[in-house]
């Protein structure tokens, strides 16, 4: 990203909005924390050069409450949250380290289950956990447990990612159903009176990632797995970065009725809403079939859709447009309705 | 370390001293973590083959309180420690990543004072910090601030570090002061009444680490920075794993006079106090006058000394002897005296 200069972060106190992966976490990353570090205001990992390999190299926080929900748990999210973070830069999990942050009384039993999760989530990505440090802080904090966990992995040598390969007339391609993850771990907190039928997304995406690139690697211009913040913002970012328009088919976007619903309820937006197995491609469009045919070949990849196209105007802007012929600009999440959902 | 299915961890809660780096932490990544993850205890970083170069890859979780204390703070270590683990690795420090978690509240001020402390620490080490996360959780939570670090280096290759390499005849090179850390951490919480004229050793190792390389790269058996549990945690891990004796000169150990003094009064042993900017190399006896002159020519490396020797027996003991002939054997660091020191 180039722009970082620009924005200065004004706040004087760290609030929960900050994490919450929209327009305060962009002020609060770009506006004082990658100006500082001097560092590009990275989003999934960063890519380095070794000997004749690009390797990338990412790092992430789970600090997921509670520790488990329908489908998942903060140990599954700490190893498939790293793994499709290198994934989504095109790179090939190579191995993962997990730093633990215990709190003092938290039950043996209960990191005995999130070690075990994140063993068998291991397993399915292909990818083992090399080790990592452990530390201890007084009753009180950590609420239980967080995990920090790094990654690198290889990226494949026929791609070229980058938010300046996107081109007008690229097609966005949608793994699957968004929202999922978001709305079950706030239902799992049970401070909504509502209910639902639903399960966490969270997976490893590199299956369905490397079915994309053996079918359509000359023809992939980007990919995200859009977590905090979701579709929206992920989407919006890349839109600053490119100056293009992102159109969005809003009857496209897959979203599971109990999703739907619960967003209707609590004036949300699945958009806004983070995922934890999903992803998007930008690919061009003479690409698009076969892409979206290999990642459906998939197991796991069933739901995939195109969901819309890139155009050259309005430049910056997200939106959407349905059958009825009426569009709705669609911004960054703002503030933090979600807090702790990863 | 091969040893790792014989311990059992049979706790039913965590208690701070699990992360107090000495025999409870053994106990729970030995008895625990280890098994289920399916890796090998690691101590510093993970050794990976890509293409011809050999990568080291670590991680940790900086917990440290308070924030800032004489000659360091969080930001400083969360740095440096990555940085010294890759270089007592034998690895050449190529980038690190670092994730924050905030707690709701924190003043801006102290997050950038600690952004600038990272900064300034990756330029002294040469390293750049590609990037991250950055998560947020409730007020009276992570107090003020957790930090975790990864990095990568490329292990130089000339070297082949190994406990298995260790012989007896070799020699314990230390190179510098033992508990400044330690010491200046705990008396910094102002909870004691004692004062001392001291501050944290934080510092990369990396220049006397490559000063030691290029001297006596040959003759390099083993590196450890001997962090939290000390100087005789770190011995007691070699001994047990070699099953060879460490034999320490109690007169040569240099300790200053604040800390012995501090130790006294407090009942702690100097050589279980921690350290974040010193190492331990055993190193071949042929080698031995050429590495410490290399460590002692470097900038900050003139208090390096020789404090001892492998022998063959007792096997798996540290143990102290002094000019009047009196002997002590020296075990892990027991308990926690000093929680989250680090």
């Amino acid at each position: 990203m180039s722009k970082t200069t620009s924005i200065r972060f004004k706040d004087t106190q760290i609030e929960l909005a900050h994490g919450a992966g929209g327009k305060a976490s962009r002020r609060l990353i770009e506006g004082l924390i990658a100006p500082i570090l001097g560092n590009p205001a990275l989003n999934d990992a960063a890519l380095l050069s070794l000997d004749t390999s690009s390797l990338a190299f990412t790092a992430d926080s789970f600090v997921v409450r509670p520790l488990r929900f329908p489908g998942g748990s903060i140990g599954e999210l700490a190893v498939n949250g790293t793994v499709n973070d290198l994934a989504v830069s095109g790179a090939r999990p190579l191995a993962l380290l997990s730093s633990l942050i215990l709190e003092a009384g938290l039950a043996v039993e209960t990191l005995q289950a999130e070690l075990e999760a994140m063993q068998a989530a291991a397993q399915r990505a292909g990818v083992a956990v090399l080790g990592g440090d452990t530390k201890v802080v007084e009753h009180g904090q950590a609420d239980g447990l967080y995990i920090s966990t790094s990654g690198i992995g290889r990226v494949d040598s026929r791609l070229a990612l980058s938010a300046r390969a996107v081109r007008p007339g690229d097609q966005i391609l949608l793994s699957g159903p968004i929202g999922d993850h978001g709305i079950t771990v706030l239902l799992a907190r049970g401070e909504l009176d509502l209910e639902a039928d639903l399960k966490s997304d969270t997976r490893s995406v590199w299956p369905l990632v490397e079915a994309l690139i053996e079918a359509a690697a000359p023809g992939l211009r980007w990919m995200r797995d859009p977590t905090r913040g979701g579709v929206a913002t992920a989407l919006n970012e890349l839109a600053r970065e490119t100056r293009l328009a992102f159109r969005l088919d809003e009857e496209a976007i897959p979203v599971r009725e109990a999703v739907r619903g619960a967003c209707e309820i609590l004036g949300l937006d699945p958009l806004h809403i983070a995922n934890e197995g999903q992803f998007i491609a930008i690919v061009a469009s003479e690409f698009a079939e076969v892409a979206l045919e290999a990642v459906r070949r998939s197991p796991g990849g069933q739901e995939a859709v195109l969901v819309g196209e890139v155009l050259e105007k309005p430049g910056g802007v997200v939106y959407t447009t349905n059958g009825y012929g009426s569009s709705r600009v669609v911004d960054m999440l703002v503030g933090d309705p979600l807090p702790r959902i990863c």
